[in-house]
């Protein structure tokens, strides 16, 4: 093959990109090397840095390059909301949404058959988290996936014990979405979650 | 924002890929670190490292580790047949296609708009190539885009004045390929270039 050894490395380190297959990293290599090697030499050292520098939360399990993380130390955050969310784009994802409490991240969902079952998820440190004393009401954030609902059920039956308030986050229509193209569950969720109009 | 500025860094960065957005890079990153941090650091090494000592073949000017390619240095090629592409993706194309003989990549196509114009595409290196004197048949694989089509043309203007023959690769209908959905232009060429069946 025409192929010199460290341009067949490239393409094959980049087949570990999720969505990337090796048409696709054959492509971004010829597309580095002939265009953009500074960019190349940028992500080397992100990459590097990254992997190297950032690690998890003490408290909350969100990934932080220091003991703790930010929104763990911020001031301006309500102390007496935790949001449980299975993954760091879930933080994200509420964020954006203008949730202003605080997070634990449980870095995925009870999947027994995978091995992973509560003391994966951190819950030994939910429960450090719970007794601490300042929350007021726990939010169960996870997926609406059948694992998601499954692991915030296991959530809510370990927080009984403290006397807090747990929530669900409301299942329904999503904005925008029209009836005809929802599928049934989800829009007999909607109808008996549904509520008094204000006036 | 709850993240940490190596990640965003990394996001930032892998938005230099080709077909990669700002909501991939960031599903990329939550993946690597949650789940291939030894991929990334590979990554990150294939990247410096192809990007350190990748340069051109003195001679075909395709991606090489050292002054001439291996195809350029293979003595089981057929020195007599040149084929000129326009990029390493297709140098790539024709090995897998079954082509033995030897190539001259032009890194792009003619585009005076976008300043690339012979010298660019390394022509005067081809015309050294040619003065050589070895090559039988030189053949023009350029793209069957517009501008594949003119530094096809160009290329065979400046060719004219060596003793060499000068072909062009086919235009036709593509294998397993269905007339009614091919354009006319297609058809066209295929129906212009048709040939007697050997019995």
């Amino acid at each position: 093959m025409s192929e010199s050894s460290r341009l067949s490395t490239l393409i094959q380190a980049l087949c570990c990109l999720p969505g990337i297959g090796k048409k696709s990293a054959q492509r971004i290599t010829y597309h580095l090397l002939q265009r953009d090697r500074a960019g190349a030499k940028y992500l080397s050292t992100a990459l590097d840095e990254a992997m190297d520098n950032i690690g998890s939360c003490r408290r909350c399990r969100n990934f932080s390059e220091a003991d703790l993380c930010d929104l763990c130390l911020s001031h301006k955050r309500d102390k007496s909301l935790l949001c449980i969310v299975e993954s760091p784009a879930d933080v994200y994802a509420m964020e954006e949404a203008g949730f202003n409490g605080r997070y634990f991240v449980l870095m995925g969902h009870l999947s027994p058959l995978d091995g992973i079952g509560p003391r994966e998820l951190g819950l030994d440190k939910l429960e450090e988290y719970l007794a601490d004393g300042d929350l007021s009401e726990l939010i169960l954030a996870t997926n609406s996936t059948m694992e998601g609902e499954a692991t915030a059920h296991f959530i809510n039956d370990i927080v009984q014990k403290y006397q807090i308030r747990v929530t669900r986050i409301a299942h329904g229509v999503p904005l925008g979405g029209e009836l005809e193209y929802i599928d049934s569950n989800t829009l007999s969720h909607a109808l008996a979650g549904r509520r008094e109009i204000i006036k």
